[in-house]
């Protein structure tokens, strides 16, 4: 299934995306606020129930009617890898960078998240603005000390997203959380696609284009540490819960490391596709004040 | 106001503390589902409500008869400031670690909050556990470019905090992130004492003893960011919104810059008062697994 989140006639509802059409399943969630695609994640027989709907048991309408919005606003974890892409850490060398021993997880601040096709904030405060296209991955089931072996079951499903990342203020601080968190710094969408319908998600097609040029082009097999990996190594540390996202490290090709470098400008168009899991596309603004 | 979240006879509460009563104040917020006093803080209605609950108003207990859990359990954000007392930097030089030159923010997971009495876990896979005595504020009026002059109005409350930090796994990653959020190394609380208590939080003496062994013992005039420079910085970022928590930076005399170097082990208790805002104490004990 590719659960979104989106608002039509003024109204914000979660729905089913089929053959360009979105059916709205709110009724399935009574209690819910509907912020959170993960609250339907999290609950096994709503998503069995979901998956009885038919094109016709509910209201559906052209999925080019609506606007779809971040299909998780109020994650309890939202989480990134550093250095995660083989071909990412060889321009890393060349600027200097030294490659972790272990998985570099830091923070996004939940408020930066925005939606799919939303505009993202070039702040007047920063001077070098870049992207990381990345996968996302939705924590379906929780719990703490998952086997690599067990990880990938706890997957609910499968996004994309963009890191936005003001370099200037990412290397203020070792701990990056700041440089990563502007509001509107993280785009995701544009729906959660589930996991059964990704066959592998080490074999996917990650691409980014910025005003149609493509920057990044790599595929998730190029990942140091696996999802299942990742998966296993925090929950050494922490508790998953459902509804937790991660987005798991960019491929080569940032603006940072071109040469020579280049930042993102209000006007740009940035574009991010996934194979099977659909694409984000956001225009940089000046940020309003 | 001092407003704690506490259990008695199996049921959780928002009160109200006074002359060693803690009067309940869940009919002040009706359809709140009261895992965060937040919710409380946020509630200008509500808040002046409860500045009016008499003493016989509602049901009141003896606060000896209740466990205290930790005031706020679910925030947008549990973000935590690195190196911000000048003596800690001091003996962080002394340890060989540069002094940052801007506040270097980083998170820790909301799963890691825990009460203000209850047992923190020393994980099998940690061996250099350590403490760090806090001041921790509550955001009660959000808010995006605050200013430095207007920040502490943005201030719900203050908190007593240890920011248990896994040394080990702190040093495996220049982010932190997960070095300081295995579960149940957040402890916080005993209460919330609101702002209107609080005459200077800049002016406040910060304690903290292992097994009634002083190891802390400093002033918050001694941190290099005040509260009002943290608010505004972090407010350049992002928005702030009621509820989240900040951690304010810890003093001198962890565990880590002994001569020489001590860590905790099972059976250590751990004390961190505050001066007007309590203390909570917590023991060490081996996760169970």
């Amino acid at each position: 299934m590719k659960i979104a989140r989106y608002t039509y006639n003024g109204k914000t509802s979660i729905g089913l995306v089929r053959d360009q059409l979105i059916t709205n399943i709110d009724a399935l969630l009574p209690n819910a606020d509907l912020v959170d695609v993960g609250t339907l994640l999290g609950n096994p027989q709503a998503m069995a129930a979901a998956r009885e709907v038919g094109l016709n048991d509910h209201n559906s309408v052209a999925l080019n009617q609506v606007k779809l919005e971040a299909p998780i606003l109020r994650p309890g974890k939202f989480l990134a890898l550093g250095m995660n892409y083989k071909d990412h850490e060889a321009e890393a060398l060349r600027l200097g960078v030294a490659i972790p021993t272990s998985q570099v997880w830091f923070s996004k601040q939940i408020t930066c998240i925005n939606g799919p096709f939303d505009d993202v904030h070039h702040p007047a405060v920063c001077e070098r603005l870049d992207y990381e296209a990345e996968l996302g991955v939705v924590i379906g089931k929780g719990g703490r000390r998952i086997s690599e072996q067990q990880a990938l079951q706890h997957v609910a499903g499968y996004f994309v997203a963009n890191d936005v990342s003001a370099r200037d203020w990412q290397a203020k601080s070792p701990t990056w959380t700041l440089g990563k968190s502007f509001d509107t710094h993280g785009p995701i969408g544009p729906w959660i696609t589930t996991a059964d319908e990704v066959a592998d998600p080490q074999q996917l097609t990650v691409t980014l284009s910025v005003n149609g040029e493509r920057r990044q082009h790599s595929s998730t097999e190029l990942m140091t540490y696996s999802i299942a990996r990742q998966i296993a190594y925090l929950s050494e540390v922490m508790t998953l819960e459902p509804g937790d996202i991660l987005i798991t490290g960019t491929p080569a090709g940032v603006g940072i490391a071109m040469q020579p470098q280049v930042f993102l400008q209000a006007g740009d168009v940035v574009r991010v596709e996934i194979t099977g899991l659909g694409y984000i596309e956001n225009t940089i603004v000046d940020e309003p004040r």
